[in-house]
C-alpha cells in the first residue's frame, strides 16, 4: 500500500469569513474542507456534481476540526484533503490548512454513501470502487 | 384596498454573521429577509416548505437592502415584511430591520413564479392566488 | 457534584441553510451550536458580548459534530448545550440537537481564555470563575 | 476620461452555498462581489485589509443584485468589478457574474468612507485619492 493522494486548494479568504474577533470563523473551515474534498474526488475522473448525477450522495456523517491558529483576511491559505480511511460503505477524509508553511487546522469528515432514489445508505457504486481505491493508495 | 398583511419575527444576532468590522455582515440581511418571507408566507396556510411540495419555487430574480445603522452581536433584531407588489407572475417583497425602534436597514426581493418540473416561469398557481391577494391586502 | 446546567434554544431552519441535498448543510451546526452556547453563557450574568468588553476572549481550538439524522427546511430544531469539562484555562461544551425527540445530531466545541489586549492565552477570568463553576454544576 | 479599470476574479461555486433549490443561494452573491472588489482595489497599491489598517473603512452602505441565470455546483464563474461611480465621500462599485459568456447575475454595492477611530463618515483618505481615481479611469 503507498500513500494516499493529496489534493491542494488555494483559498483566499473571504472578508464575509471573518467574525468580530478579526479571524475567520470556525464554521468556516468545514466549506474549506469541502472545496478541497471536491478537487480530491475530481482526481477519481469524476466530480462529486457527477457522482450525484450518477444516483448517489456522500453524506457527512461526522465532520471535526482542531485550530491550531488563526486566518486572517488578506492571506491566501492552502488546504490539502487525502483519504483517511476507505471502507465498502463508507470513508473518512483527512484536511490540513497552511499558511506559508505553518500549520493552521487540522480536521476530518467521515461520510458514507446513500443511494438517492431509495434514500438509504449503501455500498460504495461499482463505477467508483477502483479510482476511490487510486485515491487511497491501494490501487 | 388595504394595508398589506406584515410579519414581524425577532432574529437574535449570530457570532458568525459578524464581521471583523464588529459589525453584522451586509450578506447577512438576505437572509434575514428570507425568515421574514417565510413568515409571511405562512399567513397564506401554506409554509413555503409546502408550496414546493405542491410543485413550484419563487424563485429570486432581485434583492436589494440599504443598510442605514449597523446590527451587533448581542442584539436581537426586528424584521419586518411584506408584498409590495403582486403581478400574476411574480411578486416584490419589502423589509425593514429594527432595533427598539430605530431602522437598520431596509430592502426589497422580486421573485417569478417557476413550475418545478419544466423550470419554466409560470402564472401564479390557482390555489395560491387568493391567499396571496389576501396578503397584499387585495382579498 | 451536581449536574451542568443546559440551556436550550429554538431554531427555526433557514432556507439558506440547506444544500442541494435538500438538508441543512453540516457547517451550519457549528453556528447552532454558537447560538445555543451564548444562551448558556448569558446564565453566568454575562452575555458573552459583555465578556469580550471585559477584555476576553473565549477562543475555540476544537469543534466537532456527529450528524445522525438531517435536518429540514419548515423544521423548528431544539439545540441544548451545557459545560462538559472546566478547567482553569478553558473548557468544552457539549451539544444536542433534536426535533420532536429525535436527535438529529450531537457536537462539542472546545475553548481557551485568552486576553485580548496581550492575545495570549490566560486563565478564567476571576470574576467569571464562579459564574462558570455554577454552571457546571460545581458552585 | 477614459475605461474604469475591470478587475475579474475566478470562483468555485461551493457546495455550502447551494441550496435545496439545487442552485447557488442569492444571498451568495454579494460575497462574491466582495471577492471580486477585494481584487479590484488591490489594483490601488493597497489590500483593502492595508485600507482598514491604515484607519478606514469602506463601510456598505447599499447592495443590490440582478438574478439572470441560476449558478450551479461544479460551475467556475467569472465575477468582474470597477467603479461606476467615485465622490469625495463615497463609491460605487458594479459587478457582473458570468459562466463561459453567459451572464448569470449583475450587481452593485455603494460605500461611504469612514475613520475607524471616530466611527464617523469622512472623505477619502489623502493617499488614496489619486490611486482610487485612477482606477475609475480619471488618473
Amino acid at each position: 500500500m503507498t500513500e494516499p493522494l493529496r489534493s491542494r486548494v488555494m483559498i483566499e479568504v473571504r472578508y464575509a469569513e471573518t467574525d468580530q474577533m478579526g479571524v475567520v470563523h470556525h464554521a468556516v473551515y468545514p466549506v474549506w474542507f469541502e472545496l478541497a474534498r471536491t478537487r480530491l474526488c475530481l482526481e477519481t475522473g469524476y466530480h462529486y456534481a457527477d457522482i450525484e448525477k450518477l444516483g448517489y450522495y456522500l453524506v457527512v456523517s461526522r465532520v471535526e476540526a482542531r485550530l491550531l491558529k488563526a486566518a486572517t483576511y488578506g492571506q491566501t491559505v492552502a488546504v490539502s484533503s487525502w483519504i483517511e480511511r476507505l471502507q465498502s460503505r463508507g470513508l473518512r477524509f483527512a484536511y490540513k490548512v497552511d499558511h506559508q508553511g505553518q500549520i493552521l487546522a487540522r480536521g476530518a469528515t467521515e461520510h458514507i454513501w446513500v443511494n438517492r432514489s431509495s434514500g438509504k445508505p449503501c455500498r460504495i457504486p461499482g463505477i467508483l470502487a477502483e479510482p476511490f481505491a487510486r485515491l487511497r493508495g491501494k490501487g
